[in-house]
């Protein structure tokens, strides 16, 4: 490498770190004000959000970030680059076309927003007050409009948004793969509604010590391979996880006391993304690539640990007995009920408490929602009898108040339209790798039975966690299962779940 | 104000706003490392800081702030601007000044090594393993003597360190003040020492619940009227306020089992730091002004709240019997013994624990080593012997380790030579203030004895809280004393007081 090359690429691998550093910072400035930073400082906290993402912004899309972009680009395709100094300048090129459309106060003005929007949406919810929070969910539709119009509208303006989530996904293809899950999906159900052998729940019903429920997840998390010296637990209104960086990977769930297996599922769920951010390679830090490489593989990871492992009889069969322990008298029944339990599926209000089959349907809403605030125009204030028309069509229930109903997701507050469809493709991501992992690891179940969950983390992080945003979704599902995406994988999961537990 | 000025002014309150935010994430970031933050993303968060640290220093002293300062200076020194801008005009100038000297990749590796020399700080203290801190201690040592050599030596190199924590304060002055202090306090002392009547402190050598501890601690900081949506109690090795703007003011403390007091004195200290910065008027915010005006006049207010009140009988006789039931059977005495038993004077190893007559001791110490370190060339290695030796010398006792000795206080791991003399200062100021207060509220100590103390809080707050940095030191006591600092009011109150404790 030429000398010149050298200090132009030195030069540019601390821009990114430094863009790296901002966003560090921003992921604990939020992370503390979902976790209990006082109400008062919110106004002065997201100036100061503001701020940082703005500078930020700035950098990844200063005329210098421009210059060196334009001096690195040949290098990197003649190969002269490392190849993640090649992806890297592939991304930040990606990244800056994107970013410079933006005029960054307009941008600095939508953080500022939407970091105070999350926390009305927080008091909103707990009021189930949808008109307090009406006025900036418009204020936040009306400037993903305006960025549509300033990045150019795709075959449809939604699939702008989608490709930010998912790169290259689009409405035409989600169409497609939704509405095969549905044909598939939809009669499945049906005759899980029809079976006469339906799980017995009603042993669950109790009040449990929320004190038992932290112990309960904490155990599990290190029975997972989560790293406690890089990460900790914490809670919060909405579950999130937030990778800062590998050695920081922080966890929150949300307990109640009248339902034992919620914050456990999202503490495994969390869990599942923290393993992906905590796992990734160190050759990666101080780089824009140390993340996952889109939010529809992040949820892979968050879905398979909290539904293909968590919600397994192998599982159970090893964990049960400590659960009980840890709330004695109050689960007086053996693992094949409690398993059968855990997999009631029951159309439902609550998308993060669904269970795994009628989950998708939830995400159909959104997704058919975001569509027509998009493409058909639809307005905040058209959202709840929206919501709750499509939630008696798709469920057949409907939400008996906002806060059970359209206030129930973050999302929305934070501006992240087009994530939805990712829990779904997450959904059939997991299910594809996990028929690559059951070929590759015969005795999988016989592990997981074992509470012997260390070789599947390990397998997971050398396949897909150690390579952050190093290659594209396609490129690792291709890579780890030889075969692009392939939603006839979840199907079959589900019906070999399903038939079994409900004898059909 | 001429549109020109207006525009002009307007740039530089935003060039101040974005400092502030900076320095709002930063806190943030400090507060995290120590309250809570995985140990394996320590490194990565250090970079951030350092990161962030050196944008803010960069943007005080940009060529831009150069311009924008001098064509405000004018129109400042005429009269044109408002008091605050005309303040904010001639602090910003003072910074730019000094930073301007610093080059700043200096400047962000200092920022780097003492963000990570915190944290090794901690862990060398928990093992008492002075060795693996002095190479950090003598790098920020090194650090500081290079800063000394860019802003040039004042009288003494180390009165160029004590100028940034309480302005125009020298060794001249200092070595006169904390002269006198020794002269009236030694005798004062030794009379304690020999009298009869010596408090008995042994019905507090019980193990109190750490639950109850939190709860008292929080009950007297409501009493304080510390504001609870402006703020958090949290835990911490070393116990600290930060304030990261009025709406947001944490404080920390440290419960031991076998202490309790400790907590509690350490809880209030923090809330009387607090009390301060969540008071600070409205128009402040988003200025470099919206904070104490220095460490001094802070330190008067924690030491006013933890020792002038917490420590007085009145407020006892208020709340003990509230104590009492926080620790049922456990403080079976009354309120007088146990007053006494809170003031006991007597040589101890630990600062943050020592009484308020000796605390001036320690406090005369640390500025001695400092002195010995800037001007006279002691390294880290000498530290522990000189430490022990003077421990000896002025106090009588020897420390059994390093953790109880040398390695007791984060301040030298965050560089902050010159700060320890602010606590002495804090004394003075405190006994001057309240001196004051007492005339001008006569039944201040009634007030106190039912347990109202919100017109205290009041008082302070319209006296010296409201205006943040916009009057130093000097102008604060001036105007609201009357006369600048004067030690004999600390003597004498420690006079009054102890005279009474112990009948002498």
């Amino acid at each position: 490498m030429s000398e010149q090359l050298t200090v132009t690429l030195q030069e540019f691998r601390e821009r990114i770190k430094q863009i790296k550093g901002y966003e560090e910072a921003i992921a604990l400035l939020h992370w503390d004000m979902r976790t209990g930073a006082p109400r008062k400082g919110i106004a002065s906290r997201s100036e100061a959000v503001g701020m940082l993402s703005a500078e930020a912004f700035k950098l990844s899309t200063s005329e210098r970030m421009g210059e060196l972009l334009e001096k690195l680009e040949g290098p990197a395709s003649s190969g002269e680059l490392s190849r993640i100094d090649q992806k890297l300048v592939e991304e930040t090129r990606k990244e800056y076309d994107r970013n410079q459309k933006i005029p960054p106060a307009m941008y600095q003005e939508y953080v500022v927003l939407t970091s105070q929007a999350e926390s009305y949406w927080e008091e909103a919810k707990d009021k189930g007050d949808y008109a307090g929070f009406e006025p900036y969910l418009d204020k936040i539709i009306d400037f993903n409009n305006r960025f549509i119009d300033l990045w150019g509208p795709k075959a449809t303006r939604y699939d702008t948004l989608l490709d930010m989530y998912e790169p290259d996904m689009t409405t035409a293809e989600l169409d497609r793969i939704f509405g095969g899950l549905r044909t598939k999906l939809v009669p499945l159900a049906a005759a899980i509604a029809d079976s006469p052998h339906q799980p017995d729940r009603s042993f669950l019903g109790q009040t449990y010590s929320i004190e038992a429920q932290k112990q309960f997840s904490l155990f599990i998390l290190q029975e997972m391979g989560y790293d406690f010296e890089a990460g900790r637990l914490d809670e919060s209104v909405h579950p999130f996880a937030t990778g800062l960086n590998p050695g920081d990977v922080r966890i929150t769930t949300r307990y109640l006391e009248d339902d034992v297996t919620s914050a456990l599922f999202g503490t495994i769920h969390e869990g599942g993304h923290a393993l992906y951010e905590q796992n990734i390679m160190k050759e990666l830090l101080y780089t824009t690539l140390c993340t996952g490489t889109s939010m529809g593989i992040h949820e892979s990871q968050s879905r398979f640990w909290e539904n293909v492992i968590g919600r397994s009889k192998p599982f159970w069969e090893r964990y049960f007995a400590d659960l009980q322990k840890h709330f004695p008298g109050q689960l007086d029944t053996d693992v094949d009920s409690f398993y059968r339990a855990i997999n009631v599926v029951q159309p439902s209000l609550i998308r993060i408490e669904a269970d795994e089959l009628t989950y998708n349907l939830h995400i159909i809403i959104r997704y058919e929602i975001e569509k027509m605030i998009f493409n058909e125009g639809a307005k905040a204030a058209d959202l709840p009898e929206i919501w709750n028309l499509k939630y008696k069509e798709y469920l057949g229930i409907t939400p008996p108040n906002n806060k059970d109903g359209v206030l129930q997701d973050v999302h929305w507050s934070g501006g992240a339209f087009g994530y939805f469809p990712s829990y779904s493709l997450g959904n059939m991501y997991a299910a594809q790798f996990t028929n690559t992992l059951e070929n590759e690891m015969p005795d999988l179940w016989d592990k997981v039975g074992k509470g012997d969950l260390l070789p599947v983390k390990a397998w997971l992080s050398d396949k897909i966690y150690k390579y952050g945003r190093l290659e594209t979704p396609s490129e690792i599902v291709k890579r780890v299962t030889g075969k692009p995406l392939d939603p006839s994988y979840l199907v079959s999961y589900l019906e070999t779940k399903y038939k079994e537990i409900y004898k059909l």
